[in-house]
């Protein structure tokens, strides 16, 4: 048999790019979309929880009612095994590949800290440290300083650095020894190395541009070289906060705008900065105000005229799953549930309920595990599911797939994609 | 719509490697993993067989007190309808695209004959075949000539040509008129065309660099000639076996490590020699002596704190399934969960039970049908199945899914990987 080695000549063909096909079938319709998000939804059925997830445990009358005639599976957030932080997790729901639309640590910090990020800002996460006399570092968090210390000294540079050239800077204090800096300017561009031995006994290395070739990066390496210059003397004599290292340099990636790409209006009910800014980075109006998923689905009954798209984001079953606290969890989606006939009141056209990715009490943190997802719409069709749960959307009709298909299902739940092909 | 004339622009997207991204979030741990491999595992639940596959209709009382506390799924070996032969099959087991990293002929049949290849070696599989006075083939297996004679002609050729030039020639007979050649040198490389007609009634073709373009390659193929110009001769008082076919000339691919790609330190506990050349292919360690399951399984715990990664096959699945033989099947998976208590002395933290691929007994001969992946880790979950089955796996968490993730769902497993984005 001839072949084998033959396979290795590039044999390059051209197949169309995925989003450029839905973008050319998109068609523009009145339906509403609503995907709500309970962030860490996906869990484990364990033998120390007799078998149990928290979504199989808790008592969800209305998550029920609604399974009955809708569609379910699993979502894989990224790619299996791969477990996403909060920023691929929602890139993916929102329809971006996480794996093509990268977004730095830095950005994803100023984001969860509320700083209200413009394109080409660069950010910066940032840790107060101790330096000895030789600038070695001796103390990578500074002792871990209390959160009230580093809003002082967040203030204090503040005050000090409003500029750098024609470069604005903008410093916003975090928990402990965390900070944000972020540089808002022209022509500036991440990412760069890290200002960061990444151990004690070390100084603060210079950060260079991570491409040698690129302009805007070797201006940012100067700049974050000033700040440093600015910035130490003015820390000098604070202990055992005298110094601070720079990690994921990194600029606001540009992304395509969600209602360019989907035709659709879109505004965020979220109430932790993070996913407010996540929502933000794709254009989503921001809506302030909410502080329950109750008010949240409320205000989404008030807004329901004026949007086609909402994303409505409840934190709580990700916290308890953070936690480690399975009870926490069955509540959080116990609550859920019970606001979840405000949301119904008026009832989107299409509705997907699911998780940004797992974050199951056994492994108390974010994990790779599918998330189940729920979609109900006229067109859904019903899986014969009773309930809602991670062993039902097992055999659902969604099957496995993976989380940035999600958006395109819901489109075409909407009846917004035109035929392909004759 | 606008379209068809647009589809034709290349849109080309620039997406992270998948498996540059699995490196980088590569994290080293002190887990030990162990792969488990009955071969051709899957099956076919038929009429015949009461609507049973082997696997169902097995004893397995071990096997099912695993299925409580794991995750079950089915695993395309390559590709939608795509049957694999055992290199494929096992480097898709080991984490590798087996679209991307091919092995030729030559390769798996030296591999299947225990011979050691190093890297650069060039391997050929041969026929002894009939020639008339024109050198016309006229039987292209020579009667297909018992095996002892089969071995006697190639010692009789290993015993005249060693070397030619500064390459050395390794032979080594296989069943009836099969053997191999191997070509230890320098500058050599396949692949090449086929010594063989292919058909009755023709002379044997010379071969050609696949690539006219390659002097490794030109190099390898004058080898080739030079090689029959010494041979022939020597065989062209032998009857039947005056001749013979040389087809599948190729080297040993280069591949990444193992090690190298997983951070893990791996062996194989295999009794083929197949097995045991497929897994030094990427680098793995050897042992010998084990020759039952049982023995292999007693060698895992002696070798336990040697090793992060076993590989442990068992091949007498397969063979059943090649003979259509039902009872036989059932029967070695019997054997396997008998001697399975032995290896669960020292769970692996994460242990993964699958097939290579399938050989379903309604087809005597591997297939396509993606094979039943049984996954255990503290956090694989409980998928809630009594048994390991592929009626029961269809229905797990893990989906159906392309072999090559199985590894990255192991390391996932094993906690060895870093979360992706903040």
């Amino acid at each position: 048999m001839p072949h084998a080695f033959e396979l290795k000549r590039p044999k390059l063909k051209l197949i169309m790019n995925l989003d450029a096909l839905y973008s050319e079938l998109t068609l523009k319709t009145n339906a509403k979309l609503a995907l709500v998000v309970l962030d860490g939804l996906g869990d484990l059925a364990t033998k120390e929880q007799n078998y149990l997830t928290p979504l199989e445990a808790a008592h969800t009358p209305n998550l029920d009612a609604l399974a009955k005639d809708s569609a379910q599976g699993r979502m894989i957030p990224v790619a299996p095994g791969i477990t996403p932080g909060s920023g691929p997790g929602h890139l993916g729901l929102f329809g971006y590949d996480p794996r093509e639309f990268q977004v730095g640590r830095g950005v994803i910090e100023a984001l969860g800290l509320g700083v209200e990020l413009k394109p080409g800002d660069v950010c910066a996460r940032a840790n107060f440290a101790t330096l000895d006399a030789k600038g070695i570092v001796t103390d990578r968090r500074a002792g871990r300083i209390p959160t009230e210390t580093c809003e002082e000294l967040c203030a204090l540079l503040a005050a000090k650095i409003k500029k750098i050239g024609d470069t604005q800077i903008i410093i916003k204090a975090g928990k402990e020894h965390r900070f944000v800096v972020v540089f808002r300017g022209k022509g500036l561009e991440g990412p760069l190395t890290d200002a960061d031995p990444n151990r004690e006994g070390y100084a603060i290395p210079t950060v260079k541009p991570r491409d040698a070739k690129n302009a805007k990066q070797k201006k940012m390496a100067g700049l974050i070289a000033l700040f440093y210059k600015a910035a130490l003397p003015i820390l000098a004599k604070e202990r055992p906060a005298n110094g601070f290292l720079m990690r994921g340099i990194a600029h606001q990636p540009s992304i395509p705008l969600f209602e360019d790409r989907y035709r659709l209006k879109p505004v965020a009910l979220a109430v932790y900065p993070m996913y407010k800014g996540l929502s933000q980075l794709v254009g989503m109006t921001k809506i302030e105000g909410p502080q329950t998923i109750a008010e949240q689905f409320e205000r989404y009954l008030t807004e329901y005229d004026r949007f086609d798209f909402f994303f409505i984001h409840y934190k709580y079953t990700d916290k308890a799953g953070e936690d480690g606290n399975f009870a926490a969890k069955k509540k959080a989606i116990e609550d859920f549930d019970a606001a979840l006939p405000i949301l119904l009141k008026k009832r989107p056209d299409v509705l997907a309920i699911t998780g940004d990715h797992s974050t199951p009490v056994a492994a108390k943190g974010h994990s790779w595990h599918p998330q189940p997802v729920l979609l109900h719409s006229a067109l859904s069709g019903s899986d014969k599911l009773d309930r809602f749960t991670e062993t039902g959307a097992n055999t659902g009709s969604l099957g496995v797939f993976e989380a940035k298909y999600l958006l395109r299902l819901m489109q075409a739940n909407a009846k917004q994609f035109d035929k392909f092909g004759a």
